[in-house]
């Protein structure tokens, strides 16, 4: 039984987790982090990470950039395994994330799905093989009305896994509306679709002569990031120190 | 049988028309006219509009906007009635078309497709129902690679035609990567992809609470505009001055 | 403030139905029926249709077709309107409920989301003009991997709505693996995709002469159908005796 | 310069690669074979293959089958590599491809695009992640509507594969309208749809809990099965002895 600490348990993905391992007998929540102590978890809550004390393989934490030091330096100090599902850390922030991952293991992914970590991988065999044939990439995401940011996160991560394939040859293009010229073939266009209650959809695109190759991840809820990030935390326990990422998880 | 002369005949979309009238025994070309007379078309091509008095039912004019002055002025002059799918033309030529079309039939539209035509009225019935009801608003096209405009013609036609359907209350975003917040509900976002050869797809999407609808063009190929020309070409023949538009052929 | 009857509340759209109304305050359910009494819902619930005296002005009924004979038979004695949404009946009880419908308000739909609805109508638009230009209609369903029957209650309903455009004259095919010819035009293909949580997604496809255009609806959640059945209740109370459906409700 | 005899050179798709090739100088059609020599092609046209005793590098076949047992004979006397693009050959004939190939250069393949070549690799990769976390795999195929058979040859293709990756524990599903049980999770589901005049599209879908992924193939013309042959006649140009078949033209 690996036993987690959830960072962040109250709000909406640490509920989403602790409804998941509810159901999981391979692992089991033994401590929930959360600055309001407001819900019946069934798991011993603490309001400052501080005060907890209970022993875990590992912790995962899905809160807020501005509790990510101290996070870091609590699994540093305790040599726990950390599944970091937090975004928008500052830069010093991920500098502090790899400097803990040389004494503890620490598993980072900008999406927990399994789905868009296998596609991160599977599209840079695309990549390599098409994008020499003269395909063009692009890539369209589709979120719900409230989100902020575009293009997502994720986007990003599937621009630069192609850019990555390509050796860094790349630029990206968010609006085409300004200018009127053809497209550059080192383009690679990323739109930003926003309506509804849209979880999250992305589409990378390879447009060829008379040819289109498209992968698509559509997630329905928000429970594909919990499977992923206790994955992740199933496989991180008793790993030695290291900078590990879903790949990893996925094999 | 129907007689047209066909303007820009030895063009692109001139040449895919000329092919489709071939095997369609109830129209038939009677002249063309271009500025190189350099094809076996099968019928006298003129390289200059005032040397043709050929007899005819309707014009078809695929050529360029510089041409369009002449045109109208021809049609008028001859009472014949004028296809128009020439694009790009300036607002003074547009009010010449008006003006012109007191004295004979004209019909003009920005993309001559079947579908895209009648997508262009039941996306207002949607939108009056769902707009309402919460849903937001999207357009997603795709064109090939040489495009240098963006969004497409028939991407605004489209965002237009919601737009009318809400009373002109809706605004339009290309962009949403250089800003940091919510979609306004009362915005149409219009995303541009370009790649390869793909000759035009329009995705119009509603999307609400929990659901989404999407309503989606694909060309396969530009015969499908040469076939709504002809189209228009037939249901314009002998009728009376006056303005038309491709939702009068479809009926 | 409608005031309604939940007929199967502690089932699974029941207590969707539960959810939604609680955060709508134009709505309340004053009383629910179910045979077990086993879930806080904050209102009176029956184990008896029979004990229910309390004042409404309509039920929502989402059961089982087992209980639709009681259903109808306490609507028509009590004049209230009925939301039947329990799929399945038999030809018997569908008979029924077109007898009570002379005596109170019923509206009965396959499928309760707002988006369905407009479709049905919308294609009926679309086959009309496309149809006799030649297209050909298919429609493809998916939906999770629990669910037995196919084609979808909903694809059925949608392939009728296409087929009275065209006045009856088409014909249904499920499967092409058994035979080698061609399609025959009068002939809508309906195919059924099974697969993981899939809530529900149906696509109406029209394939002409280089050009489709497709109708797409996605259900992200069973809320869509809950939210559909309660306009539906607040259509209904006060409306005179007949047989409603969905598309009064959207007008 | 690749010097190719094309097979059945004055069919649709000889047609296609005769086009293609004039437009690529690395690569020349030295002499065609067909019943009918009735086309201009620039290049000697022979009705009977025996007559043919032009030097090559290289044959492609895109004929019928009742012509194979004469070609393979003819590449294995000459030791002239094959690109055999013809489908529906008898399993003897099957045999004497294999027999042939001990002695001379045979590339066979169902579908010779890009893009389906490379998916055959991909959604393999994909199976071994994916099945093993419970995501169900489905196929739709879209063909146009005088297409007979059904499911597509690379549907059953992309099929095949997806079982080979799982050591050949799936079955295929054509129907499931004329039973009422759940889904299998050893079934792959695969369904045709037929209208208009749809080159021909692939989705490969794989649906878990919460989250779908797909890959989609679509052609736009048949000239992207004319582009695979031409390329992998130019990749057999010099090969050894040896069945190939289009991966290893991708590398």
């Amino acid at each position: 039984m690996v036993r987690v600490i959830m960072h962040g348990c109250n709000g909406h993905m640490g509920q989403v987790i602790t409804g998941l391992i509810a159901e999981d007998d391979t692992v089991e929540i033994v401590a929930g982090i959360d600055v309001a102590d407001n819900r019946e978890n069934g798991y011993p809550v603490f309001t400052r990470l501080e005060d907890c004390s209970v022993e875990a393989d590992a912790m995962i934490d899905f809160s807020s950039f501005k509790a990510a030091d101290q996070v870091i330096g609590y699994c540093r100090e305790k040599k726990l395994p950390l599944v970091l599902c937090t975004t928008g850390l500052t830069q010093e922030q991920l500098d502090k994330v790899q400097e803990a991952s040389r004494e503890v293991a620490v598993l980072r992914s900008a999406n927990m799905s399994l789905g868009i970590n296998m596609l991160l991988k599977l599209i840079q065999d695309a990549a390599k093989t098409l994008a020499p044939a003269g395909f063009d990439m692009e890539i369209v995401e589709r979120h719900h009305k409230l989100k902020c940011d575009a293009p997502s996160g994720t986007a990003l991560a599937l621009a630069n896994s192609l850019n990555e394939a390509m050796e860094g040859s790349y630029h990206y293009t968010y609006d085409r509306s300004q200018r009127h010229e053809q497209r550059d073939p080192k383009e690679i266009g990323v739109s930003a679709v926003r309506g509804g209650t849209i979880v999250g959809e992305h589409e990378i695109i390879f447009a060829g002569a008379d040819e289109v190759i498209e992968f698509k991840h559509t997630a329905y809820s928000k429970a594909v990031f919990g499977k992923g990030a206790i994955e992740a935390a199933k496989f991180l326990a008793g790993k030695p120190a290291g900078m590990y990422d879903m790949s990893d998880v996925i094999g």
